[in-house]
């Protein structure tokens, strides 16, 4: 367990699963953001509180009540998050005994992101400074994520904090922009938790310049920086992954259908399974691209695997496969590019390599 | 390498991937089947012919024509497929040894079906004759297929024939029932193979009294057992499986949300690799409808696992554990059933347990 807190009132900002099944704490914290204000976090890992019916929105009240009441802060300023098995009900009077033992600090970022951890094999956690013109401040986040890893508007548990000063307006949207282009490009196993959820605080204590859309690019873009390199870090350390793949699609009909082929190679786990081979079996790259949806013409089509041409306008390039069998052995991180040469769509996805270790991991998972 | 061959011209239907990556046989079959007639398919497995460019369709065409030449008929009457490595051109010299060499008989069904076996651990076969009030007829069907398995208006490589007389506006149709109900809503790893078809000849030898809208129920019912033993069988055959999971869904908002949500559950990794496990964690089960798109309300959803209910209006129900266990430990078959009490859609669909053994498989498929 762990609670973030933030010294002053926070301007809010989330996002959460899309899945039509939702945990207790993401009820509760989609309501209690409704006024794009909250204070603190308390998080629980090993039981997600979800399918438990009502009993579950009931214990997540009480956990952020108890929170709130250590915290001396009104109860609709805690928000919650909880991450494990589904359709268990919280371990109370773990809860209940644990609230008061924790002692929040300026230095505990550390220990809270090892806290949230299930199956996460490494921490996950980053921290950028920025000096804009709009003045100093810092945007630092910790996620957690290693299975049921395939966010559709929202992700995992992941936590922002900055103590930038931005308008109400702009933080929900930078969020989603950020969130657009780093988690929900990234996969695992094409399984959408209950529990997806990403979190934004910003309390304002920088004091600089006030950050709205006509100036908010810097803060934007350091957004952008965190949210990218905890989402990729989710992708590499995926359940029984020992490569990061990263694909990028250029020249699709637009942005949306380069999204949805960057995420289908991704994610397909036949390309998975080759990855992790070290096989370079680029047909099944292709063959993921062409049932993404999006428009292809295969005579157009050009493919790279590393940086080497493997298809050029829809037919074989000639590669020495001895050499490319070994590059991919001796790397981590795998580069697919496909260019489809029909516009300007272009986008990049992330996912690991399949393993038997990711059956090993989630075929006992309970018993 | 097999040929199957019809004494007579055949009435023919199909139905094939809708990846927009096709092979260079579907191509070609496609062609030839747009009079609705045919009475030959050559088939070759090891190399799918499809991402060679220009030469694929060459082959494609060559492999017919040595089959028309052979069988002393029109080459527009053959019919082709072609299974394996994709990206690799067909090794042509064999091809044009092999076709001489094939000696069609009354009782090769069984060697054709062995012949397009690649990662199939078992040949899928089955024939029933039907004694209806409109005569006496046979249907019989080969297929073939253990990974890239998710058809969608199409499937792995199947050839049904029969000798039953029917309308050429019946059959496409009766085709198209048989496979929505069968290979489109089995599942082994997600991804929709390029070469995916099925054919289905009729020669009208049986000279029942012809079969039409008005009289198609006896051949429809028999198509469609035909087609569900051999999804079945497929999905039971897929790579590394070792158990096969059905999965039903009643009381859904319509037919289409039934079968999507159906078709998530029996596709979910994590679902896949808790049946591995012989772990009741049914709470993915629930995720994975969740994601589906199917609408679902939470405190109206009951599961049973076995046909035990482990999940009552929402919540948990009490189980034995222990009991669970050992019965999903017990047997090959694994049932699951979601009622979402909101209307009257109802579907199953099929799929297979993941293993560390289709990862192996996956891994060095070309290597």
């Amino acid at each position: 367990m762990a609670i973030l807190c933030s010294e002053a009132t926070c301007k809010a900002a989330g996002t959460f699963t899309t899945n039509q099944i939702k945990s207790a704490p993401v009820i509760l914290s989609q309501r209690h953001m409704s006024k794009g204000r909250a204070q603190a976090i308390v998080v629980n890992a090993g039981c997600a509180n979800a399918c438990v019916g009502e009993q579950g929105l009931a214990d997540a009240v009480e956990m952020a009540k108890l929170t709130a009441e250590k915290l001396d802060i009104s109860l609709d300023k805690v928000l919650a998050a909880s991450t494990g098995v589904i359709g268990v009900p919280l371990p109370m009077d773990k809860i209940r005994a644990g609230i008061p033992k924790i002692k929040p600090t300026n230095e505990g970022g550390h220990d809270f992101c090892r806290a949230i951890m299930t199956t996460d094999t490494r921490p996950k956690e980053i921290a950028v400074q920025v000096d804009s013109k709009e003045g100093k401040f810092t945007v630092g986040g910790v996620a957690k994520g290693a299975g049921m890893i395939h966010p559709n508007m929202a992700t995992i548990l992941c936590f922002i904090a900055t103590d930038a000063l931005v308008s109400a307006d702009l933080l929900p949207a930078a969020l989603h922009t950020a969130v657009d282009g780093s988690f929900n490009m990234i996969s695992i196993d094409g399984d959408t938790s209950p529990s997806d959820c990403t979190f934004l605080l910003a309390n304002g204590l920088a004091a600089n310049e006030p950050i709205d859309f006509d100036n908010g690019e810097a803060f934007q873009e350091a957004l952008n920086a965190v949210c990218t390199h905890l989402a990729k870090s989710i992708a590499r350390d995926g359940e029984g992954a020992t490569k990061l793949i990263e694909v990028t699609v250029e020249g699709a009909e637009d942005e949306v259908w380069a999204r949805q082929a960057a995420r289908a190679v991704a994610s397909s786990p036949l390309v998975k399974a080759a990855i992790h081979g070290n096989d370079p079996n680029w047909g099944r790259i292709v063959a993921a691209l062409g049932r993404s949806g999006a428009r292809v013409r295969e005579e157009r089509l050009d493919v790279y695997l590393n940086e080497v041409c493997v298809m050029k306008q829809g037919s074989p390039s000639l590669f020495n496969k001895a050499d490319m069998i070994s590059a991919l052995g001796n790397t981590d991180n795998v580069f697919i590019k496909l260019c489809l040469n029909l516009g300007d769509g272009r986008a990049t996805g992330w996912g690991c390599d399949l393993s038997e270790g990711y059956v090993r991991i989630n075929s006992a998972y309970t018993t």
